[in-house]
């Protein structure tokens, strides 16, 4: 999920007591309750570079008490190094985090050999901690690759993964999805994007998916749920070309590297203006961006408000037919 | 410069009190003294990344009370945001820095837009300090392009630049080195790694380059200084090549993206070997790599040894004719 | 399949009179006994470059003689140009092939407009000719973009496709398989590697691929196609890792870049060894190779007969079987 | 310079006769004496991929007869093997060409060790010819490399180089020139782009470039060279911007791709614009192109009428002045 930031203060360098832990927790009781198995706070569209440390455990702790161990939380782990990472981690425990959302360092690329040890350091040190890797060749300029899933994969408290993207958008983008599930071997859950369910589901029958939809529209990623854990592909793939038609525009025509430079800031207004969450402005140094990007964010939030109609959530429609009685009782 | 560890305690994930201040107080006093005429703190090698808030300030104050005001110390203010560096800013301004070495967040990569924005900010904020740029296409994952580089020239207190390597090692990196100067025109001093001095130098009449050699042997890059500021080309290409075997094997023939996954451990290596400043070992997540990196980072340093018999250094000189008056007064 | 080349000349620059004409009629002869559905002529490792206009054609005609209807041959069209790919069909339509295996002009990239001209023009002049497309990234400089497939799915001639690799060897190559499988909407057949038969069988009831195995061990191959159409997947995936086996080695540790400088020679090595068809040696200019790439092909070579064991082709059983009877008759 | 296409007939897959030899005559007369010390054929846009055998026999038999040894002709070998360039040079041989514009066979890129092989072959095939190698990453998939250029070096005929380009209109592009040009050792020339001269002239020395701007407007070129050979940078910077402003929009904002793939349309279709050469259209399959590439071209070769009167050629000069002296005499 995102995380929502203040749309009643100026949000630039002097921001302070920016976050609106309000919606927070009501982004996160909606979420479980519109069908969210499982929450991930500070992906990169929820932030993590942006916020500063006590930032981060305040929304942590927020979404914990919000959630009210319904569905896991995982924290958003991910810092520059490992000894940063595990003052972290005890804040998170502290507040009752359930696992750990989590990248690596990345300023400098790590070594296969250096990944390993990281997530074993980290492992070690909080036994009881579960672990969401996040897999990200933008965030963290290399690839997992297949030798170290292997490894990662002898790690019990590594339970599942935010896996690359594959073949999302038209944009062929690199993967080794078959060769890591196989070198995972059942312990890992390796998470595609929602478009990409289908694949996973039908090579490996993999159940679940990771999910930003569900933050601005949790319908049309429910029905896709319900479509494909029924084995009914073609269904999906009609929710799937819905869902590709909310994003038009989302992806610059100039080539992936313009998305990735300003994807917190598009998804944020995105997210804001479908008004499923309303999580406000992207905080500095990602607050600026070219123009046209906001365009495209709220030109997609404004689909994402007629995908609302057409694959309504549940919540909505709980409120739709409470207002319902209520006209009829009047 | 390298930060200074204690060589006397384990280094892994539960290290606490790692830092060797006095030696991190000595390396800026003999650097200056064998010739440097500034010091930048925390880049890569600098370990930016796996030391501490805490730590980093300690470092800085260290080594700007050892310096003394002889020359700059630039400051590692590289993080993840804009609100932490000034934060971390604020920090080494009571310590005393004199500017900051200043990179940017990168956990997503910054539209140039949002460069201009962050660096402004800084320089708003902080207009007493002065700016050293660090353009890394490894660390950043862009480059600063010719258009970013036009407007960060406007802002006064950029006042240099680490800037990307043109031609090291046969290795062939994309530059743009003429446009970026024409670009900067003047405003900016564009450094270029050491073995490009003579290029910056010829086309540009460049006096300065940065330069990491000059922390396992600051005798070769002094002598390369005398040299080219006398446009002795000649002589400046015979050091080089003394420098470039001196740093045979340090770059895997796997390729250049193994160096950068394993270049802190491997370049501390090499330091610490060299004995001119006894860095000690690399911190986590960085102090595990193939052990073949260690290996050459040790072959290397061994050659920075023979460097220092070839091309002693200043403090050197003054040593060992400091022990051949004792003995001869014996 | 592989171009037979003579072994009983010296194959250098003045090499003339090179094809053993012979071995190239048996091999397409043997190579349908055990299972092929269709010859594909000079691709990459057919050697498609190095051969001149007349080599070419003469090859044509063996095979097509010796196929005799038998299964569709297609011919070696690509060329540098449209009016010498034109020139080239006309003799292969004289000497009856049925269709051609097309690649693209490549010495400069070319733009999506001119690949579907191209096509186009090539149709349109032979309406009798069926084509197999050959879509190869570092053979063409670009991938067929899905849109370009969506065109190409237009021209009636085009049937099948050799697709660019997805997910062989660990290696993480880019494609688009699903989306590119939406847009030629059953029109063209994208034949996936061997490896991924059966990604593209679960995914789209895929009933073919194409096989360079084929003409070093055909049995392993036609194992997994039994496999494959009984849906009996953990089978396929048990041959794919004895296939693998006996690829061990075949390409090299440092890097994709160096299969592909030196696959016509390692290829050629290993087929030539394996025995099954005495392809002989590459000719110039990928006659020469660093020694290790002809090494790895021997191996390879060797291991595919300890394969042609264990997954006997049925030419090899049948001669077996004929060896036995004529024992027992003695 | 270009090869002319006729402009009277309709240019498709049926075009016969399509070279305008006249043109191709007078072309290579007047770009002599306007200043051009050597000229090569059959470059990129010089449409080595596009014409037929017969076509290149004619076209260096025509402009060979026209230069009448004023200047060296390098004709166009590259093919995609080694049999055939000889088969090829053997032709240029009989016309009279002095020397050879030598690419290599691209269709598979090429290792190290057969690159070498390649030019050693065709240099001991034909002692008496000269050879220009053509280094293009684009066409040929790698660069030479600097191991490669200093085995090069060791073959006499091998005089120049059109080198692969290092710092034009602001791309950032690959380049090794300082080391490449200490590994050649003064005997191979590696000349560089244009814009690039005054860079290849200040670090080495280099008193010539390979110009394709000469086939539009000679005027700016020759200025340059009388302002590079003098040590006028300055005036040459200035000449420098002026072409720059000339080839403006020439080279597509969506990248430098999107330029490869119809560099050829779009830089015939400049040329013949400029008035200079009347070079005709792109042959197949190059005769296509987006609608704005045409524009671009177009565009750029009316802005290259506005530089022959800024910097009118001799040829201009002195039929001006022809034209006056009849006006006076009138």
């Amino acid at each position: 999920m995102p995380t929502p930031v203040r749309t009643d203060i100026v949000i630039d360098r002097h921001a302070k007591d920016v976050l609106n832990l309000d919606e927070a927790a009501r982004a996160a009781d909606v979420l479980i309750k519109d069908g969210a198995t499982g929450i991930c706070l500070n992906g990169t569209f929820g932030e993590l570079p942006s916020l500063t440390f006590e930032e981060i455990v305040d929304l942590t702790r927020a979404v914990v008490e919000s959630v009210n161990d319904r569905v896991p939380v995982f924290a958003g782990a991910t810092t520059l190094n490992t000894r940063d990472t595990i003052k972290r981690v005890r804040a998170f425990r502290e507040v009752g985090a359930h696992g750990l959302n989590m990248g690596r360092p990345m300023m400098s690329a790590m070594s296969d050999i250096a990944i390993v040890q990281y997530y074993r350091d980290i492992a070690e040190e909080f036994p009881d901690m579960a672990i969401f890797l996040y897999d990200d060749m933008q965030a963290f300029k290399r690839p997992i690759t297949t030798e170290v899933y292997a490894e990662l994969a002898k790690i019990p408290q590594i339970v599942a993964c935010k896996y690359r993207t594959m073949l999302v958008l038209g944009q062929p983008i690199a993967n080794n999805y078959a060769n890591d599930m196989r070198a995972v071997d059942g312990r890992i859950k390796l998470l595609t994007h929602e478009y990409d369910w289908w694949i996973s589901n039908k090579l490996f029958d993999m159940d679940a998916i990771w999910s930003s939809s569900i933050s601005m529209a949790p319908g049309p990623i429910m029905a896709m749920q319900d479509a494909i854990l029924a084995k009914d592909y073609a269904k999906a793939e009609v929710i799937r070309a819905d869902m590709q038609w909310a994003s038009e525009g989302l992806f610059p025509k100039t080539g992936i590297d313009d998305w990735h430079v300003s994807k917190i800031p598009a998804m944020k207004t995105r997210i804001h203006t479908s008004g499923y969450i309303k999580c406000g402005p992207a905080l500095p140094p990602y607050h600026v961006a070219p123009e046209e990007r906001f365009e495209a964010g709220r030109a997609a939030g404004m689909r994402d408000r007629e995908m609302h109609k057409k694959y309504p959530h549940k919540t909505m429609r709980q409120a739709e037919s409470a207002v319902r009685e209520v006209s009829t009782a009047a």
